[in-house]
């Protein structure tokens, strides 16, 4: 080193921390100007769940959605925006449906076509049984009656009552209770768990057909008249013969009393759903904020863009596509040169397993295998992914510094979840610093699961996800007919993307990068004496 | 006084309270044990709104009603069971509705039509147009917009989020807090806002026809995809020429961010409803379990059988209806013999301004005359009736000695609302006393309104309404689409008959009546020095 040179440092040395502050201050200061004063985020929300609406996996709309997300990223300055295709199945969207009760009187119901089920070629009508069947056992209590009838097949129960407000925001102290390592579980079963789930919807749909049901109904899992009607046999192939129908549980509940008060009521059901077969594919749209220097790696953040159907997918998850866009927009807008390339991802079918991001992993960051005999399309092609050893880590394994994922609804970022890395607490509170004031500053160490950073987490590779306000997102948007834009707010996403925007920038910018974890080798069960029963 | 009845009063002065209660007592242990383990409220409560489903004022669902309930009085042994009708207007009901976005994309919106406007005659399919009116000066903005369209006339808002449980039980300090005698309020001026928003509709009305609008859409006025359908012109002769329907409003507000973003959105609304006009009469059912002494009048429990209709009228009001009549039930099984008549009520036209109990004032208690020119049928026909002096009593005035309302949703009976009548708070918390360990033991002053005893307060009659556990009647059910019977709760429901069942026989069987106040006469106006803008 250079004496000039040694002087300078030893002089920054002095106020490293005052110094290292100024300046991510400073660029702070102007994310947070572009973020807060011209933000763009509710219009690009707006977009995706009011005009192009729920984005399905491989539906129209989904394509719709793949190419006007890239459009903007490349509209923003954004670079490499480019998509990359995985295999999934079928598209399918919603044309028309309806469900009327004809008889004791008639009412509409409200209801939705479970996802990638046929529809009814016109409307049926026919009366109901009440069978409740959630294993193949329960096929015998049923045989021989279910003929010309339109079959409920849930087990109605009684309703429940929210005692606890839908709309919430996190305290200082909810937020210390999450700093709390948690011991890994290992469960080799889990996944076969998952599957049987699969197997019996065949198994159930198979039954039907043979028995000559006409459609079967299940029941909305939440009440006060919302539905959902999640569906996973998307694969080509696998699509069911029974048409299925999700009921609101008032209107299910309904059914079912009336069936044990008087004759069996008859309802009419009317499904019009439209098959999209032109590419087996999915795709994740990828883009970059280029980094100055080509060996220093990436960071990432990531949300899906894909939806379920009954509502517009607004707070799950077009609320993290918008943020991820409009953190993309900031950085690109103020003209952000950072070190490491920051890479921007909006994943696809991430509803029906958080395929999208496995396939990157698959396909930048290490491989698991896959047997050959693994079908060409739909969810058993991912059968096992995370049982399979070794993990052999790829030539980019060691580029991606951190991945960030955003799918908690649309309530502004409180903080990150460090899951499991107590390595990473000092530089990730470092990088939020200068958004404590914004109600940002927090770092916990409590995993999160069930979306797009936990494959990355499986290869060793650091995913994290923000700490949100939860908002309505678990009580009532969550994957229903009430995820609209309505329930997004502007001050909560706008923070958001501001945030996530300075986490990036210091994370690419950053003279270290995060210490790694060990790349995973197989673990110790943790469950070595459970005994569960796996047949429910 | 004779020596020996004065030694008898003596001795039992010694003991009246012990004397009084142990009677009660055991009268309400064969209440109880009736109500809570033979009881038949439930049933009651699916019958009418699973099997009737909601009850429109003179709709068919509501003429089944009437009989139903008649004949399972008489079923019961109750006496005297009749009914008595009063001018209302036409019987209106829903055959079939439904309402699709078709551009720019397909989607099935949630919505009702507006209760007494007229069908769509088919499907009609045309653009949108947001165009909000709440005033008459409101039109000219509008003039000459509105050919071909389906225009939506509230102003969309924002939404608004729930930030406490809707689903409560009222603590002690709660309860406390409504124990507060309260100023009454006498503002002449309110009836004629009430009229003057009628007045509107049909003002709105003829605009919307004479300017060519195909069909006009209102925003729910809560959120969660919930309905309602409210609407007053039922009047013979004043039936709305432009068909109206209510969005839930989720979609209302992004048809109307859509209008912003790009072209109008067209969408199809298909209303098929069905007028029934074979009598202009609405009607009360009443039934008795007649007193053992002519003379000592009768008490009276009610709660209105009608309903609005996007719901099956379930905690508004099958609820009441159906706790009125387990009392009558539980009553007449353990074989009570009453001092003084028990009369119950089943009030109809009370969602459209509590005509059903002000005809039973006017027919039994208190005349405050009608105007020559007042219509045969319609709200209007009752305009003005509390600004109308002096009150003329009728005969059976002074026979009845307290009026019980239930009309607060399924929730358990937690007191009496004393309605600023402090000297009657004695006597109402002996009657509550052996069901104070049920939870019903209190008595507060506050006042409250909306239902049926309003008008028996108006004309000086002791009308009290229950302290009910809310549960989530304010909050999702009063009125909505989620006004079903799984959002009954049978414990409460049981607990209310009987404690009801009690205080009516406790009333009846009293040894003096209840202190009466003054027969009102016209009040000075709490607002002489008040300035309102009656515009709005």
């Amino acid at each position: 080193m250079r004496p000039s040179l040694l002087a300078a440092v030893a002089a920054a040395a002095l106020l490293p921390v005052a110094a290292a502050s100024a300046q991510d201050r400073s660029a702070a200061n102007r994310l947070i100007d572009e973020g807060m004063n011209h933000s763009q985020v509710m219009q690009t929300a707006q977009h995706l769940t009011d005009v192009i609406g729920p984005r399905m996996t491989n539906s129209p709309a989904m394509r719709t959605a793949e190419g006007w997300t890239a459009e903007q990223f490349a509209k923003w300055g954004l670079k490499n925006v480019h998509k990359e295709g995985f295999a999934f199945g079928r598209g399918w969207s919603i044309e028309r449906a309806s469900v009327r009760m004809v008889s004791p009187r008639p009412l509409q119901l409200t209801a939705i076509p479970i996802a990638w089920t046929p529809g009814t070629n016109g409307a049926v009508t026919a009366p109901v049984i009440v069978a409740p069947m959630k294993r193949e056992r329960d096929f015998d209590k049923w045989r021989g009656q279910l003929r010309g009838k339109i079959v409920m097949v849930t087990m109605p129960g009684t309703g429940d009552e929210q005692t606890s407000a839908p709309f919430r925001r996190l305290t200082g102290e909810d937020i210390s209770k999450l700093d709390l390592y948690v011991q890994p579980e290992h469960d080799p079963d889990s996944a076969d768990r998952r599957m049987k789930r699969l197997d019996f919807a065949q198994k159930l749909d198979a039954f039907l057909k043979a028995e000559g049901a006409i459609a079967y109904v299940t029941q909305s899992y939440r009440d006060g008249k919302l539905v959902h009607g999640e569906g996973y046999l998307f694969g080509r192939g696998e699509t069911p013969a029974v048409p299925g129908i999700e009921l609101a549980a008032e209107d299910y509940r309904r059914l079912a009393r009336l069936t044990k008060t008087g004759p069996a009521p008859t309802i009419e059901v009317l499904s019009d759903v439209r098959y999209d077969d032109s590419d087996v594919n999915a795709y994740n749209i990828i883009a970059e904020i280029p980094g100055t220097d080509p060996k220093a790696g990436y960071v990432m953040a990531g949300a899906h863009l894909d939806s379920w159907v009954a509502g517009d997918g607004a707070s799950d998850n077009a609320a993290g596509s918008a943020m991820i866009m409009e953190a993309a927009r900031i950085l690109a807008a103020t003209g952000q040169r950072p070190k490491r390339t920051i890479r921007f991802a909006l994943w696809s079918g991430e509803e029906q397993g958080i395929l999208g991001s496995m396939a990157y992993v698959e396909q930048h960051l290490a491989s698991r295998g896959r047997p050959d005999d693994a079908p060409q399309s739909g969810l058993k092609r991912y059968y096992g992914w995370t049982n399979r050893w070794p993990i052999t880590p790829k030539p980019g394994y060691g580029d991606l510094a951190a991945y960030f994922n955003i799918d908690n609804g649309s309530g502004k970022l409180r903080g990150i979840y460090a899951e499991n890395n107590p390595a990473a607490v000092p530089m990730l509170k470092e990088w939020l610093s200068p958004y404590a004031s914004l109600g940002a500053g927090n770092v916990v160490q409590r995993t999160t699961g069930g979306t797009d950073h936990v494959f990355m987490q499986a290869v060793g590779v650091q995913g994290f996800q923000f700490i949100q306000d939860p908002l309505d997102y678990g009580s009532r948007t969550h994957h229903s007919s009430a995820d609209t834009f309505d329930h997004l707010k502007g001050d909560d996403m706008r923070q958001a993307s501001v945030v996530l925007a300075g986490v990036l920038l210091a994370a690419a910018n950053a003279d270290k990068a995060l210490p790694r974890p060990p790349v995973p080798t197989q673990p110790a069960t943790t469950k070595p004496f459970d005994f569960t029963d796996t047949d429910d």
